[in-house]
């Protein structure tokens, strides 16, 4: 399939009746310390707590009858594992989702919640595929891949678009980059609905793939693995890739601690709860204010479920 | 002075160039676990992070040059200080806050950050009041009480006014009470905005001063001091004990745990930063669904200022 201008709208209309708008908030205090003019997309405050819910949605939702009907299956230790969960109980469908036995409690209890079937496996992506694959052979239920997947891919650039409805003169937007979805979708989304807008990511320096591969031209694994932005450690694939390399400008990376000093700020400046993995595009900002100074640059703060346990790790005790 | 329904209609519209009109969130989950319509009225995004700046604004709204010139003062370790902090620099005047030597960093950081003098005392009520005693005396600066004063109990009002106003069908308002004056006020504004507004409070049992008193008609101290809800340990004054019981229905006391499991569930599925003192309210209508079971019930988020480094004690590690 191809993604265009007019199946992103239409991504939009299918998923409305099942999503927040969420508001967009600006925060004085943050704006005069950096000389940035920020607009924050709050998908913390989205179904399910995260942006995922628009493209998992968006997948189930392009389902036929009988496919819907056999269920759905992903494997992720994350929020889209809950977004396809809270797709299977909303659609009347079951759905099937494979979990690593490393996964945070509160985030099995959420897609347990929501009725799903979870299966645990080992840690590791290999693990991870061959359960797939057996419960979709066994069950018939339909794979949709957490970001490696068009369908996926358009729900996700409906929140840019609508960003961009609430800040038509937006001159950049900034997105954190894990498998990238998220980010190609939003690279979608700004070519169609604001030609011009640049669209940067930000990447934890223990999670370095994207970059890498942003500037080689295919698909490299991180040198090593270590951040809290656990949504971030994924690798693109060659279809996230081919896109962000086409619109993307720059991919920025940030340090641990310049990740706890961005997630410290918006806690106390906003009083919103995010994800670690939410604030790496606004400390990829934070970091460089020449090169955004003056500029209204949109942030998606792309989710907020958060282990309230790690909060003594993050912010000391 | 006698508040009067034109004295906080006139209070609301001279501080409201200088604050938020903060919005009122729901939410769906919460509201199905409980069977109780909730209203949150999220006073932890108002301007300095907390309801405070109603009271302290109007008050040195109400001033005169002459005496704005020789500058305000006050003893708080809390929020009180930033509101006065704050109306001192946007009043362009000076500003005098005794804190005792216990007082968070952060919150005698926020009260330099606003240009005002902080004054460091012994933390006990006889050195507050001797040390501003001083103050006053040197500088011939007003005192503003944080709740033992007519138009900071005028100015908290104008909170309950905003949520009726967004919520003309409200059946129940309950908010925190330390010295009462959100609460003096908050009965005030629902006896001139919405008689038949029934007021409810919640007092931690670790500062049970307001319940006792309430039954014996005198102001009471609390048997013990112990809580997490930092900004209720104060007493209540004749002042606010007069309104309170004339108007309040009932004071509901919460345990520690009560408290912890309420800010919980407030940062884990509304995702906002809330005081633990602000969930109290929340944590008295949770443990009593029966009696507010299918009520509109308004709730008072009072404030937003966390040590960010206490997230360990209140949530576990």
């Amino acid at each position: 399939m191809e993604i265009t201008k007019a199946s992103i709208q239409a991504a939009h209309e299918r998923i409305k009746p099942y999503i927040h708008k969420t508001p967009v908030l600006t925060n004085n205090s943050i704006n005069e310390m950096t000389g940035i003019d920020f607009y924050f997309k709050c998908e913390n405050f989205q179904k399910i707590g995260a942006f995922k819910i628009r493209g998992g949605m968006n997948a189930c939702l392009k389902l036929n009858p009988e496919q819907l009907s056999k269920g759905v299956a992903t494997h992720s230790s994350g929020n889209h594992a809950q977004a396809m969960a809270f797709a299977g109980k909303t659609l009347g469908t079951k759905a099937f989702i494979v979990m690593p036995k490393t996964s945070p409690q509160v985030k099995v209890n959420a897609v347990k919640g929501y009725g799903a079937e979870v299966i645990m496996c080992e840690p590791n992506q290999q693990a991870r595929e061959e359960t797939l694959n057996k419960i979709v052979a066994a069950t018939g239920a339909t794979f949709v891949h957490p970001y490696d997947n068009d369908d996926v891919i358009e729900g996700q650039a409906t929140c840019v678009k609508e960003l961009i409805e609430d800040v038509p003169d937006l001159d950049i937007v900034i997105t954190p980059v894990g498998g990238g979805g998220l980010l190609s979708g939003t690279c979608l989304g700004a070519y169609y609905f604001k030609p011009g807008l640049q669209v940067y990511a930000g990447e934890p320096e223990g999670a370095a793939d994207a970059v890498l591969s942003f500037k080689s031209g295919k698909v490299e694994k991180a040198p090593y693995i270590n951040t809290i932005a656990d949504g971030l450690m994924t690798t693109l694939s060659d279809r996230t890739l081919a896109i962000i390399k086409e619109h993307v400008t720059d991919i920025i990376l940030v340090t641990e601690e310049e990740i706890k000093a961005a997630l410290k700020l918006i806690y106390e400046r906003m009083k919103i709860v995010v994800e670690p993995s939410c604030v790496v595009p606004f400390a990829a900002a934070f970091k460089n204010p020449k090169l955004f100074k003056g500029k209204k640059v949109g942030i998606i703060l792309s989710g907020g479920n958060v282990d309230l346990t790690k909060f003594g790790e993050w912010f000391g005790a």
